[in-house]
């Protein structure tokens, strides 16, 4: 605490200069309001969750002997490659096992975020709030997840009569829930709590917004191939260790108000790293048909497969350098090299998750000093909640998906076939004489296929 | 003012009583921050709108012989009748008045929601503030509206070069747009404001995500047929109206604390009056084409058209009636009787108008309670605000856009074979050996078309 209230008392001096912007409205707030408001946010802070100290005994006892500089430093580090493991053994363990995890880590989120929304709004007494965040939480996801498998599986999921329900009216049953959820809520409301009863109803819908939403474009980017998973989520993890050890060893300058740990120096050192690191990673993962290929059902064998003639992305190809890197191309002797496509979009990524991801942790840290929390939680000792450790990776992924939208997924001829084949078989052909017709009007069909 | 006072002083004797639900943590509140709040919560309702007796002179005047009770009721039923002939003004006009009209309404939707944010978090010297906000409204629009426009006129902007770089790029463009916005945000964080920019911040987009995404809805509704936007709005207004009408002649018994002048009576006489008001308004409509044909780009045309060969649910069909009413229809001497199967559909829509209808209403209500407001605005005479009076719309157009996706709009092939037509001549030829082949397999093509 007493960190938090130094940092405070630090820049109070030069407050008024930074609020430009709209100047017919400078400040206004009377000396009154200004202490109520300073009392009831160090009053919140005493409910809060502070976390983060949370250190196992024995390693605790073993660091002992170091400042507590290095000893934090120690303890992030052993955490950080414990964290970096158990992530490659999730991706050995395939899609559903990631699955499974993006799903633990959202409601964890989720969890984190609403806690620090209960604290806030001082909950105590409020009727059936816990019940209802987490129904909301539930019936979020049951739409969202629904909306994967069947946008990705509805062929196979159709097959069984009880599920083809429950795909014909996903949209319907989860509009049912939802209006049951928004119904309770308009019926919990009592007359002495409404605002803090609609303060979180608000609070729940924005975490949705946050977590729920961004998971499951996280889950489509992993459906894509486990590569539009795997490099965005390294890159961020790669730029947030090496700015820290860039801003650990070189920071000088400060970058932003907003975390004072942050430092020019680690922002263009870890940017960097990242961009050689993605354009590594890229290189090493393009080679392995498991993490290229989409995930899909192949009416062949009957089953999901992972197994596909990769896409061009992933096939080696000639390039010849701009002009401005010549020069170091004639030292290596050649005139042109090979690479695979897919490391042009690796750039790409890379530099989003250089100079914007890094704006999702400020929003974060922001989010955080707003409430004078250190930490969302205390389940990573040296790391805080898992909130702290993937509040860039949700910017990143809708990133992601959308990146994928727009340059990569062309609407396929498979994909539009698969949707064919879903229509009654004289609808079928109905579609096949009219595209036959407009074939031979257009003079295409007589083109060699 | 004092109306809202006397309300606030009548159910705080029990109120202990009704905090249910989680009952481990009953009442810790102390008196002293109880006195806070209410301190705060009184502050806050001098400085927010307080609209609505905002009467034209004139009127006034010719009123000024009737008692309150009766003055409010003309006024209120003459800015009626001027509502629903504007209404129908903007039907005639055709779907692009319509659009445009919805674009209003939300706009202002938003304006009102966003203001009273504005008191609440006395947002005087947060920098940036209004333009934020107007900044995330224009892109979130820009996002919503462009894939509305995609989704049913793509092949015709396709075929501009321009446009196609939108079209193509459409969410690369929104989404760098919002993350402007993001970065905005997080670079306009000032350290003595975190709280109350965070909180406004999640203000905002609430506000979108009840107001700009429904009205995506809305706007997919009127697609499919101007009946679809019509008949739903018409039923909410309907039931607004007839619920008053009874609650004023018959209301005798309360329905919900939240709004003391909701009755019982009101509320299934208004249930009532929809029902049947929705089957004769959709027997009416479902005779004319420009009501019920969707809203498509003609090929042979080269131009939008509303003309169409009216699908089966727009067509009479002969229907034998449940038993228990056979002998209702043996009075009129006849065993059968005609009707548009679309009148199935109004019934649900109707019952849900109804039924769930007005809890939009009651949310709205309670809302407008908890921050001490009488109304969102004072724009339309007797009414309040644009908000006072689509609460209610916002959740119907939802469920109606719902309702259509699940038991209407099934795939069909027409709209398939608009996407075959997006895709590259060779990727058509390639679909339609595949399609050919699999016919073939499957013995249809033998089949007579």
């Amino acid at each position: 605490m007493s960190e938090l209230r130094h940092r405070r008392g630090e820049g109070d001096g030069n407050d008024k200069v930074e609020t430009a912007g709209e100047s017919d409205h400078v400040d206004v707030d009377s000396e009154e309001e200004k202490v109520l408001e300073e009392k009831y946010v160090d009053e919140l802070a005493k409910t809060l969750p502070q976390g983060t100290d949370k250190t196992p005994e024995i390693l605790d006892s073993a660091l002992s002997g170091l400042s507590s500089r290095w000893r934090n430093w120690v303890i992030r580090g052993i955490f950080t490659w414990l964290m970096i493991g158990a992530f490659c053994l999730l991706i050995y363990g395939g899609p559903l096992a990631l699955m499974i995890t993006v799903l633990c880590v959202q409601v964890k989120c989720f969890e984190e975020i609403i806690n620090i929304g209960y604290a806030v709004y001082r909950v105590h007494g409020l009727p059936w709030f816990r019940s209802l965040s987490w129904y909301f939480l539930l019936t979020s996801n049951y739409f969202f997840y629904g909306e994967n498998l069947i946008d990705y599986f509805g062929v196979v999921i159709n097959r069984t009569d009880y599920l083809h329900f429950l795909v014909t009216y996903h949209r319907f049953i989860s509009f049912s829930l939802y209006c049951v959820g928004f119904v309770w809520f308009v019926l919990s409301l009592v007359k002495r709590y409404y605002m803090r009863q609609f303060s979180l109803f608000a609070w729940t819908h924005v975490a949705l917004l946050i977590v729920v939403t961004q998971s499951y474009l996280i889950i489509q980017n992993i459906f894509e191939g486990l590569i539009w998973f795997i490099v965005p989520v390294s890159m961020i993890i790669c730029n947030d260790v090496m700015a820290y050890v860039f801003g650990f060893f070189f920071g000088k300058t400060p970058l932003i108000k907003l975390s004072p740990k942050k430092t020019w120096e680690g922002f263009i050192g870890g940017g960097f790293s990242t961009v050689i690191f993605g354009l590594v990673l890229s290189y090493l993962m393009s080679q392995y048909p498991y993490l290229v290929c989409p995930i899909e059902y192949s009416e062949s064998l009957g089953r999901m497969t992972m197994d596909c003639e990769p896409s061009s992305l992933f096939r080696l190809q000639e390039y010849t350098p701009p002009h401005f890197l010549q020069p170091l191309m004639k030292l290596s002797g050649r005139e042109k090299f090979n690479m695979y496509p897919f490391m042009i979009h690796s750039l790409a990524l890379s530099i989003f998750s250089s100079v914007i991801g890094p704006f999702g942790g400020f929003f974060a840290s922001g989010f955080k000093r707003a409430f004078k929390i250190k930490d969302f939680g205390d389940v990573i000792p040296g790391h805080g909640g898992i909130m702290d450790r993937f509040d860039c990776q949700f910017l990143m992924a809708t990133f992601v998906n959308v990146y994928i939208t727009s340059f990569i997924r062309t609407a396929t001829p498979q994909k539009l076939l698969q949707q064919v084949y879903n229509l009654k078989p004289e609808q079928q052909l109905q579609l096949f004489y009219a595209l036959k017709e407009s074939l031979e009007n257009r003079n295409i069909l007589n083109m060699v296929p």
